[in-house]
């Protein structure tokens, strides 16, 4: 009988590939499939973190995005298609495991940190033998490019998405001692204007690709809204505690 | 004349000594100093973690905490004690720099997450060459060996300190899609009455020194309130989103 292969979930970082873990340089290494999600078209961000760690006898296993946008034109529906395809991802992971293949999926930053991964260990985590090895969240990796301390004491921080409407997005941020909004791309605009309308505009610090080659740090007043990566980070740090 | 040695921050993880990054390990290395914040007594949890990385050449600075507790009687005041500390603190530090040397300045978990660091670094920061090097803080070495995706998707995150005013502390974990609360410890019972209250205990998760050789998960029922360490974290996850 063949001993199942075991499924780690590893975080490799917000961008550097000296920000991975000794652990997850390790079992990285140590895979023989190392698996990662992917737009059609693209090496993937995750993959590209460690490319220059693997050996050519590593299988690759390219989870490939069948949409690249939540908002399709009906009869589309992102839920339904994006559920099927990760039905399909954890397949694909499975085969590998029932064959005794330890599986590494590779995910940038976390892999419980917003992470496509939840979702094959959602699926397969009661089948499998799991370890998560978590990562440098890219939240962390962009307050760290920005010198920006994030949380005092006994400061709460919310962690927010830019795809939020606008109301909620201005009630949580107006009642956040320290803020992150992540995801902003095509919701820049909305989330500096919620900012100004708030008077927080002054403490924010934008950063894009934050400990990535191509790394950018801009001022929020001449960020070009329609330029705005996926992988753009706005913080408002806490206040300054005066110790 | 000399050349100013340069301060780093430096994030050594939630406690597996290999969840330090390639990185920290590298410039910790080659550090002439390593500074770390410590209770009286005691050897640290930062200074523990990294200590079997340490060579014996290199200078090690305990910057020791003069009080253990926030809670002072009058006319002891913890901000004004905690203040003269801190300076003091980077005092010592500056003195290195001056004479040349690298300080690593190393944390526990993240250095801008909650960590003592923050304070060497609003002094420090504008007068000598500072890196600081982004860790796996302690909330995600929590999730991850809790097994427990944190957030999905759109939803927003609340990061807590168990010290807040139980109706603070309900308002805000009544707003949260996911929420972790840190700094329990004596906290403890009064976030839990809450998280009952709310109806949410039956999604937290306890976990207690998250990946640390003495690391324990406890339901959070069986929870003894006055045992439960500063170092313990108290998680309720996003509720999973069925893609």
């Amino acid at each position: 009988m063949t001993t199942r292969g075991r499924l780690y979930g590893i975080g490799v970082g917000p961008g550097d590939p000296e920000l991975l873990t000794l652990k997850a340089l390790r079992l990285l290494r140590a895979a023989p499939v190392v698996a990662y999600f992917v737009a059609k078209g693209k090496k993937g961000n995750a993959f590209s973190i460690v490319e220059g760690y693997l050996g050519d006898e590593q299988t690759r296993v390219p989870l490939v995005y069948p949409v690249t946008t939540e908002a399709l034109e009906p009869p589309l529906c992102y839920e339904a298609i994006i559920a099927d395809f990760y039905d399909t991802a954890s397949a694909a992971v499975a085969g590998h495991l029932e064959s005794g293949r330890d599986v590494a999926v590779i995910c940038e930053g976390d892999p419980f940190f917003y992470g496509s991964y939840m979702y094959l260990h959602d699926r397969l985590a009661e089948r499998f033998d799991v370890e998560v090895v978590p990562g440098v969240c890219s939240m962390l990796g962009g307050t760290a490019v920005l010198g920006a301390p994030l949380v005092y004491r006994n400061q709460s921080l919310s962690v927010l998405s830019g795809v939020l409407p606008e109301d909620e997005l201005r009630r949580r941020l107006a009642e956040a001692d320290a803020a992150v909004v992540m995801k902003l791309g095509r919701n820049f605009d909305k989330v500096r204007r919620v900012l100004v309308e708030l008077g927080l505009s002054h403490r924010a610090l934008y950063v894009e690709r934050a400990t990535m080659a191509n790394q950018r740090i801009v001022p929020l007043a001449e960020v070009d809204p329609m330029a705005s990566p996926y992988f753009s980070l706005l913080v408002v740090p806490g206040e300054k505690w005066q110790a």
